[in-house]
């Protein structure tokens, strides 16, 4: 099972995440675009990381909000928003590539990706956006999501992405962040969800269970727990 | 002779510049990167604009300074350097592509374009920078200027731009804009001006005159007469 | 009747609206902080100006939105939302204060005037963040909108605006500026929409009028047509 | 012995320091103000924790450049600087005030820090700005530098500060961060360092030592060792 979290958010003197002690233990490297972290010397360095460790590249482009972290919904035109991804995907395939690497596919951040998994009207532009760039790169988004058919639609391939360490919710949908507990940081309780969703494709919810087909399982960079659960899953998998 | 233009700087709401009276009469399109202005969505419609006129498209990338509009020196490492430029022009260069147009050239913005007209510790990172993302694009910059040794020792293509409506000093300088009459804005005198370069290959200071050799002319596009200087000229060439 | 008008918006290099033309034809300045436009010199020289008109001066906040000039609507917390509104007004107050002004009121901006005008939500941090800077602070806001009354609940004193340049629906609302024909240019169009405001307590709309109690009329400073609706204005008031 | 830390750098989601574990220790408290750390939240949450511990306060202004940490030089005219700093310190003053502290004194930041030490082109506009804002606030700098002779020929108040946890050269100055072993990390060093200063006036440096009079010792909060240096520095003290 492909394993991916989202790398190279730092930005400048403000460090986030714990890239050095994930790279091991990932197959698949989200590379933020500027947007919502990651300045150009971040995002180079966790490029050429990527590259050393064989990982498969993706851009991980945000609205444009860096004190809000790209975690708020903002309105933007369907043209802002195909521009401001366009903006974001092309400086990291540039910047892939010029080191020897090759970018494989986008995966929105934060609000952008929560709104992208319902609304056609979010959706669209972003996709149109990517096709734009290159028409070989993939989608990865939210699984049992809406947006698995607006890719399909659009004729872009498409990764359905599971969670590690996020709670999910009764309707199957993620906690929000604003919910205690909405962010797993018990390593036991990861490996669990992940070895749920691998071998039996499902998910615990607090009343119940659901069904769910993952291509990937991610895990956030930003969360302390991060190296804990990598190494456990690692172990079991 | 080729005459080239800053466009696309305006910022959101801030408008900079007249793009739209401008592009008619010019030959070569500098396209801002976002760092000193634009937004992605103005670069989107002014790289749209500058293939449907069918100009030579150049990136504009400059210092990461909004608010000071690139004007200001700023120290950073090679490293930072180098990443900033690469990022800019990626960016810039995958827009410009997925819109079905070329990429040909950068030319470096403000403050970052006069230090490295002048410093090989500022040029050679930006040379280095552009090559690693496209071996084939050219460099515009100062003519009559170190830079010019300094990109032929890089092996990257030069192009010495001279500038219409920016005063020369004695030394064979640009005034700096904090000068009085550092820009001129008299149409007929920046013509003069132009039409010297070309047949005479000189350029007039305050106080004598030197030789200069220019492949291209550059108008600023925050010239309020930048329309006005770009018609008289067009009448004259 | 008071005029007020937003200034102070521009950004380093990024010119906004016609300040300048603007001064002589207002009773009222609503100076910008930092968030959606104006940066501190450009703030500065603005209260120079007030303090030398004898403008009443307001703080005119934002949500931190500079690309999107703090037009779009952004979901803040209630402790962020106090904490950036205090942090805008104590900046403008100091300021004010320094330079021998006073100021009297806080006016909020774009998106965020829109949101607190209907929503409780909005309005309560707001308003609390504004009495712990200062108690003799106004609000100035939306006439006949629900915030007149959670002004009134809070002991805040509230100032009614109407607008001169800009269209209202038939439900009595400003008109979205994404609607043609929403900003008023045309100078006899918004001398007729003052001159029933200030004489018969109506505005007109597509089908119909209402009635308005206002105590301050608002011209937007980045209609092109502001100096023109102010001169006109002033010969009929 | 007064200790001063750095607090409230932290921006959204991008965490700087250590602050909790900080308060305790310190007597002095020198808040970011939002240019090159610290957002509206994390500054009144700072402002809060200050007012709680009985801290004196001061408010910690920067060159505008969140990217580079306000350790870049940066060349603003004096104008700029003025507004820069007067905006700065109003905010937080207003802040501090409207949460029921007071402000006393002002310490720029990282590369303003440098150059005011030592030029008065620099110096000058930032003790006009504070002055201005208000007569009372002291300015704290560089012990032995010659900002101690610019602050007393413009009369305002000035605190000598010292570092524990920063090298100095021969020269008497700052060892720059490029440099290996600038930042002490180690505890005992760090004590050994302030212990010198306060029984005998001296600090060590690589080849001999110099004499300095300090009235404050700072500690720097993004050092990671910071915590444990002022554990071992209460124990001595």
């Amino acid at each position: 099972m492909d394993i991916n979290c989202d790398m190279g958010e730092s930005y400048g003197q403000f460090k986030i995440g714990n890239d050095k002690n994930i790279f091991p233990y990932i197959s698949s490297c989200n590379i933020a675009c500027g947007f919502h972290g990651g300045d150009p010397l971040h995002i180079e360095q966790t490029i050429q990381q990527a590259i050393r460790y064989n990982l498969r590249i993706g851009a991980h482009p945000s609205y444009p909000d860096l004190v809000g972290f790209g975690r708020r919904k903002m309105v933007l035109s369907a043209a802002e928003l195909r521009a401001n991804i366009g903006y974001q995907v092309a400086a990291i395939k540039g910047m892939v590539e010029s080191l020897g690497g090759q970018l494989s596919y986008v995966k929105p951040h934060g609000a952008l990706y929560n709104e992208m998994a319902i609304h056609q009207t979010e959706a669209l532009p972003v996709i149109e956006a990517i096709q734009r760039i290159d028409k070989k790169l993939s989608l990865m988004g939210l699984a049992n999501s809406p947006l698995a058919t607006f890719a399909q639609q659009q004729g872009i391939p498409f990764i359905a992405e599971a969670f590690a360490d996020r709670q999910y919710n009764d309707q199957g949908q993620l906690m929000p962040r604003s919910q205690e507990n909405a962010v797993i940081t018990t390593p036991s309780l990861a490996v669990e969800q992940v070895v749920n969703i691998i071998e039996h494709q499902k998910v615990k919810t607090p009343k119940g269970e659901f069904t769910i087909q993952a291509q990937s399982i991610c895990i956030h960079g930003d969360n302390p727990a991060a190296p804990a659960i990598l190494k456990a899953l690692k172990k079991v998998l």
